[in-house]
């Protein structure tokens, strides 16, 4: 049809947003039932009915009608709000993100995919990368030459970025990356002179049962409303959101470790405080939900580090999991807890790493996948290579590729340009703690008393009610000025020096 | 397009199926989250997704140009597999069904019973059936005119009464019920007089987790694969199936009551045998699944009575139901327990009735719901008959509307037609019990020790792995001739009067 006015290019606009969003909301529900609620054997059927919805949501998105309500709509851009404008940015992105790969490469891509799924598991189990090698090659290839599909006017790993991360380059990151190396390697040397810290303790015997209550308890503390959240269980830890008003976060239970579900469910929280925070106005828009994925690991980091593992946040706390363990924590102070928690200790896992040595986890993926997608670093020699910077960077002997290279499952996944998002989350969390602290001047007392109203005011008002109105940029530097690692660097530095008497 | 081929009018056949499948699945998936696990506020953004996902299943069912290959199909119908012929019969009945009744007064009666059900709840709860009464006038009203769009040419409950048992009529129930009336009130007369038969031990402090526990053990008994068959809790128990490799049931535990979750489980888990055991070659078909009410409840029945409640089975599964519950049930012999679970007591309530009584309370629901549909019995005196029909029917005083004709969700949910099947189902499960013995010799002996296997061995070769192939008279009738309710008042008469010893 042809559109005779803004109105009507509008409501075509809005009838492909909601639609989008209920296939989104549908297909998700699949997927977040697999992992919380699903027998195990039943993932054929599953697969039929993602694979007829995700035909449905292309021809929904690829109808070329599309173009015709969009090209009006950019014709008349002087009559649209700042909004609007935006909700057709992002519509038409995914118009465009759905056509640019050939069809024929997509569909080839999927499949090697899914196979590279099943051989890196196995890949992994037996300590074999050289399975995992030829289909890593391919991966990296393709990726390489999508790259150029989304934008062929950047350097390839940019444009991967870019999809994690609207805007993100490698001229952020490297200076980024270089900062945290240059302060985090030299302490963590000082550290392991240092007394160490006793944290045997969080692996007692801790009844799942009562982890729960401490988990309901968590949840309570974070003021996340469970009539719009619910909490459940799954292998790994996860967040969804179906729109501002049903999120569900999960966690995974282990008997002999406190912590890591406890945890879990703080970072979790704070990904669901994001999305349930978000505008009403913005449901069933293409600007929904949180803007992306540093901004979405800035909110998750905060609550559980820079609030969940920080004295104050812990004196508020601690009783209450005291007398929820009352044996096994007898004998456990307020202050040996919060060492406890803070404990850094250069490790072999990613997901299993503390705060500190996290983000040399992720640096050095990023150092790898940025030589890789560039090609000046040969797959054959990624575990040579990992091992190197692993002993360089943590100073950790990596015994096998089991739990070197092959622990991730991103890679595997054909995720290039991810894993940053992980630090970046931090340090844009950082800076935002610093921000934060000058409107909120009795945020210590606050968090002594785990009242964190005021904190969540502030990330409501600058951050969580805007959902992806404007590109985590622009976004970030509204609330934070322009984006700056010191924060972070200094964050940390001031932390650990404390913690460990250095 | 116009089919040139069989084939082609068949492929377009399929095409539909599966999208049909697809969406049926994705929406039957968000309506299963809401019953088990999604945080209770959460309605709103779920309404509006199956709002969208209805819109897609109304147009993919409504498209004109189904017509065409189904007239194709229809004029080579010498060409076609019963199979095939049966499916294009059940997709035809849908494509029919979605434009048989006026838009508008589908949708004026979708609104009225939206409101229905509020103005129901609150008035069940306060006991206010004149704040009801004017919705139902409406609802009865609708559903008589809606049984004149569905078949003219019968009397209009029969029409009703086709929409949930294919083929059913009241030439049919009149005298099944009759029948049944006849022989059970009389019986219940004399249980009357008999020796009370105790229970009360059945109401002492179950604690929930072991009351699953033994919910997972009476799973196993029913060799019911958890790799295809999930066990979740909601408040009402019922059985969901999204095709014959992913199905779930649910149950609820109260810790003071024993056999309400452990029987609706058997209850339920009957209901899952039959979806379970249907031919693969079905999924995603017009024909996928069970294939009436009535015959689904002859299995849910037959498993939660004739199985589950028979003194041979309980012999089986009664030393594992002790084991779990040593202090409350050390002074429960067998017997005890076999005779408590078959307590027959005239009651208010259907949903709590017992085996012998219970069809008393559908037999008192078809009676009236005949009548209002025929216009000979008013809305306004439906409690007083409602009433009397207890007294007369059970022996019993109903207090109220709320425990009284407003106790089920059916009518204020537009379904008349519906009841009926609770009992045809156990009619139908005493026949083919009937049928199976003379087939398994060894009947009795493989119940003492809970092996199912010949069992479900002849159900599933007779009754489930034909899911809808078959219309449910023939598929009854294949299976155990023609419908004959002596057998199960033969069933019941024997059963209870040895119980009782009368």
């Amino acid at each position: 049809m042809n559109y005779q006015t803004v109105t009507e290019a509008l409501n075509a606009l809005r009838l492909l947003e909601e639609k989008q969003s209920a296939l989104s909301h549908a297909m998700n529900m699949i997927v977040y039932d697999a992992a919380t609620a699903a027998p195990k054997n039943t993932a054929l059927g599953r697969g039929k009915t993602l694979g007829i919805l995700s035909e449905y949501m292309y021809e929904l998105i690829a109808a070329p009608e599309n173009m015709e309500w969009i090209a009006y709509l950019h014709e008349h851009e002087d009559e649209l709000t700042a909004e609007e404008k935006r909700r057709i940015e992002m519509t038409e992105k995914s118009c465009q993100q759905i056509s640019r790969i050939p069809q024929n490469e997509y569909t080839e891509y999927q499949m090697l995919l899914n196979d590279a799924q099943t051989v890196w598991e196995k890949a992994k189990n037996e300590n074999d990368f050289p399975a995992f090698a030829p289909y890593l090659e391919k991966i990296v290839a393709f990726n390489r030459k999508f790259a150029g599909y989304y934008n062929p006017a950047m350097a390839p790993y940019d444009a991967l970025l870019n999809e994690f991360e609207e805007g993100m380059t490698m001229d952020v990151l490297d200076p980024f990356f270089e900062k945290l190396r240059s302060a985090i390697v030299p302490l963590l040397e000082k550290i392991r002179l240092a007394e160490p810290i006793d944290d045997s303790f969080l692996h007692r015997s801790f009844p799942v049962e009562k982890q729960k209550q401490c988990a309901e308890y968590l949840m309570a503390v974070l003021q996340i409303d469970r009539g719009y959240c619910g909490l459940a269980e799954s292998e790994h830890p996860f967040t969804d959101n179906f729109n501002n008003k049903d999120v569900r976060i999960t966690t995974h239970f282990y008997e002999n470790n406190l912590t890591s579900a406890l945890y879990s469910v703080i970072h979790e929280g704070g990904h669901a405080i994001y999305e349930l925070a978000c505008d009403d106005r913005y449901n069933q828009t293409a600007i929904a939900g949180g803007v992306s994925m540093g901004i979405h690991e800035s909110q998750s980091r905060f609550f559980e580090n820079i609030i969940g593992r920080s004295e104050p946040f812990i004196h508020a706390v601690y009783p209450e999991i005291r007398a929820c363990f009352p044996e096994q924590l007898s004998d456990v102070s307020e202050e040996a807890f919060y060492r406890a928690v803070n404990r850094a200790e250069p490790s072999l896992i990613r997901t299993e790493a503390d705060e500190l040595t996290y983000c040399l986890h992720v640096m050095i993926r990023y150092e790898l996948e940025k030589k890789l997608i560039a090609g000046t670093l040969a797959v054959g020699d990624l575990p040579s290579e990992w091992n190197r910077l692993y002993r360089e960077y943590l100073g950790v002997e990596v015994p096998d590729d089991t739990h070197g290279c092959l622990q991730d499952t991103h890679w595997s996944g054909g995720s290039f340009g991810y894993f940053p998002s992980y630090a970046l989350g931090s340090a844009y969390g950082a800076q935002m703690l610093a921000f934060m602290k000058k409107d909120i001047p009795d945020f210590e007392e606050k968090l002594r008393v785990a009242d964190l109203a005021d904190i969540k005011g502030w990330l409501g008002e600058h951050i969580h009610r805007h959902a992806s109105l404007y590109q985590p940029s622009v976004l970030f530097e509204n609330a934070c000025g322009s984006f700056d690692p010191s924060y972070y660097v200094d964050y940390l530095t001031g932390k650990f020096k404390k913690l460990y008497h250095i």
